[in-house]
C-alpha cells in the first residue's frame, strides 16, 4: 500500500516564520529561550532567523544577537536564511550560525520576477554561482528548493516539466562541481498542493533521480496539509519543513500576502507520524510545551490543534 | 496505489454540531437562513438540529420551529438527531424532518455507561429494538454508527474485534429483520484516529462485509483530519460527515468535553477531493459563502482554512 519511511526528520522553521511575519518585534531574550525550548524536543535543525535587509524586515534585524544569546546544544543545527550575498556574508560572520548551503529554484517567471527581478532561467544560472560560492566558503550544499512546485498564484497550475527542468539542471550542476546531490525540497509555497499532485510530482522527481533524498516544504493554507504530508510519506519522503504551533500563519484575516499562510504544524504532524508508527525522534510533550511558549510570546491563539487538546490519554497498561 | 471513489458525499452536521455546543442560543431566523444557504451548495443531506431534552440542551429546544421555518428544497434531506424514544417521537411529529433510521454502537463499556448507563452488550441489544421501532414506523434503516472506533478517552486504544463484533451483530440483525444493510459509519468520536489505524479498521470491516457501504465521522481534534480523510478515500470510503467552517469545535480552549472538538471541515475536505479529481457535487464558492455566514452568526473566527484564504486563483485559459 505504501512506502512509508521508518524515520522522518522535521526541520523547524517556527522561530523565523513565526516572528518574521509579525508586525512587532519580540524581546531577544524570549526568542532565545524559545529556540532553546525547541532544541530540547529532539529537533535536529532549527531555523533561528533571517539575514535579510533590516530595512525590509525590521523584526529580523537582530538575528546575529539572537544567535549569540542562544545556549547551544551540540546535537542541534541552528541555521539562518539569506536571500542575497550580503545576507550570506552576514551569516558566515555570525558565530553559532550553522551554515547550510541552499539553492532556490522557481517554476514561473512571474513569481520569480517578483521575488528576484529575473526569469526562471536567469535564476537557475544564478544558482550555479551560489553553488560555487558555497564551495569556495566550505559550506556544504545541503538542500535545493523548488518553489511553487504545485501551483502559483500568478500563473496557476505548474506543469511537471517546470519542476523537472530544475532537477535536471541540478543534476548537471552537481556533476560539474563534483559535489553530492543535495536533498531536493518541493515547496508548496502558496498552498496549492493536494495529495494526488504531490504523489505525481514526487513520483516524477523520484523517477528522474532515484537516489536523491526528497523533502517537502508544505503550508496548510487550505486545510489539506495533513493529507499532503500523508501523501508525501506514502512516497517515501522523510524530510519535512514545519513550524511548531503552526507559526507563520495569519489564519483569520484575508492576508494580502498569502505566502505567509501557515506552515504545517510540527507537533501535529509529528503526532500523526508517531501514531502511524513512524519514528520522528521527537518528544511530543516537550514540543507541546514549546508550542505553548510560542502562543504566550505571540499573545494570541495559534493554529496548532494538538497543543489545544493534548495527547490522547492512554490508560496505563 | 489507491482505490479512490469517483464520487463522494458529504453529510453536513454544522447546524447541529455548531450551535448545540454553544452556550448561547441564536435567533431561529438566522439559523433557518443558514440551513437554506447550505442547501444551495449541492449538499444532499443536512442535519438541522437535535430532538434532545430541552432541559439538557436548551440551545436545541426550538428544533421543531427551526424545521418549520426552513424553505425546503426537494433534492435535499433535512434530518435531525435523537438519542431516545421520546426524541424519536418528536422528530416523527415534526413536519419537514426527513426521518433517517440510525443505530448507534459502542466499543467501550466506560464510554457507553457514561452516555447510556448500560454496557456495550446491553446497548447492542437495544439497537435491535431501535431497528424494530424504525421498521414499525416505516423509517428506513440508513446508517449504523460505531462510536469511538479508533480510541476512547477512558479505555484507550480500541481492539479491532470490538468494532467487528458490532458489525457481526448488525449483519445478523439485518438478516433477522430482512432489511438491507445500512451504511456503516466508523466514528472517531474523540479524535484518536490516524491514517494507518483508519486503513486497518476499514480494511477489516470491508473484509467482513465486502458489499456494505462505509462512511466515516471524523473529528480534526489533533490536526490529522485531512490525513484521515485521505486514508479513508484510499480505502474507497465515499460517505463523510462534516461541518462547514469546522463548526462544532472549540479550538482555543482546553475544553473539558473534547467530544465537541472540531468535525472535519466540509469545504476544506471537499476542496481536497475536487483538487484530486474526486467529484463531490458541491459548489465550493457557495460553501465558502455559507461558511462566512456561520462565522458571522457565531461571531468569532472559525477553524475552516479555505474560507480564510479562498480558492487558488487559476489564470483563465
Amino acid at each position: 500500500m505504501s512506502d512509508y519511511p521508518k524515520v522522518v526528520e522535521f526541520h523547524e522553521e517556527g522561530p523565523r516564520e513565526g516572528f518574521q511575519i509579525e508586525k512587532r518585534s519580540y524581546p531577544l531574550e524570549q526568542r532565545a529561550r524559545f529556540v532553546e525550548a525547541l532544541a530540547d524536543t529532539g529537533l535536529k535543525q532549527i531555523q533561528v532567523g533571517s539575514f535579510v535587509s533590516p530595512k525590509a524586515v525590521p523584526t529580523m534585524a537582530d538575528t546575529p544577537e539572537l544567535f549569540d544569546m542562544i545556549r547551544r546544544r551540540d546535537d542541534v543545527r541552528y541555521t539562518g536564511l539569506w536571500l542575497n550575498e550580503k545576507g550570506f556574508q552576514r551569516a558566515l560572520q555570525t558565530p553559532g550560525c550553522d551554515m547550510e548551503g541552499k539553492l532556490i529554484f522557481y517554476t514561473t517567471d512571474t513569481f520569480c520576477k517578483m521575488n528576484n527581478n529575473c526569469t526562471v532561467a536567469e535564476n537557475r544560472d544564478a544558482q550555479g554561482k551560489w553553488a560555487q560560492l558555497y564551495l569556495d566558503n566550505d559550506v556544504p550544499l545541503d538542500k535545493a528548493y523548488i518553489l511553487t512546485a504545485f501551483g502559483c498564484n500568478f500563473e496557476g497550475d505548474v506543469p511537471q516539466d517546470r519542476v523537472l527542468d530544475n532537477v535536471r539542471y541540478l543534476v548537471d550542476l552537481c556533476a560539474d562541481l563534483n559535489v553530492p546531490m543535495p536533498a531536493i525540497y518541493l515547496a508548496d509555497t502558496v498552498g496549492w498542493g493536494n495529495p494526488e499532485a504531490i504523489r505525481r510530482m514526487i513520483g516524477a522527481v523520484r523517477e528522474l533521480v532515484p537516489d536523491a533524498r526528497i523533502g517537502t516544504h508544505l503550508h496548510d493554507t487550505r486545510g489539506v496539509g495533513a493529507g499532503n504530508v500523508l501523501a508525501a510519506l506514502q512516497m517515501g519522503v522523510s524530510l519535512f519543513d514545519s513550524s511548531v504551533a503552526g507559526l507563520g500563519g495569519c489564519p483569520f484575516s484575508k492576508a494580502s500576502d498569502v505566502q505567509g499562510a501557515g506552515n504545517i504544524c510540527t507537533e501535529d504532524m509529528a503526532f500523526m507520524c508517531e501514531e502511524m508508527g513512524i519514528d520522528t525522534g521527537l518528544d511530543l510533550e516537550a514540543l507541546l510545551a514549546a508550542a505553548a511558549m510560542a502562543e504566550e510570546i505571540i499573545g494570541r491563539p495559534l493554529t496548532g490543534k494538538l497543543m489545544h487538546y493534548g495527547m490522547p490519554a492512554r490508560r496505563a497498561a
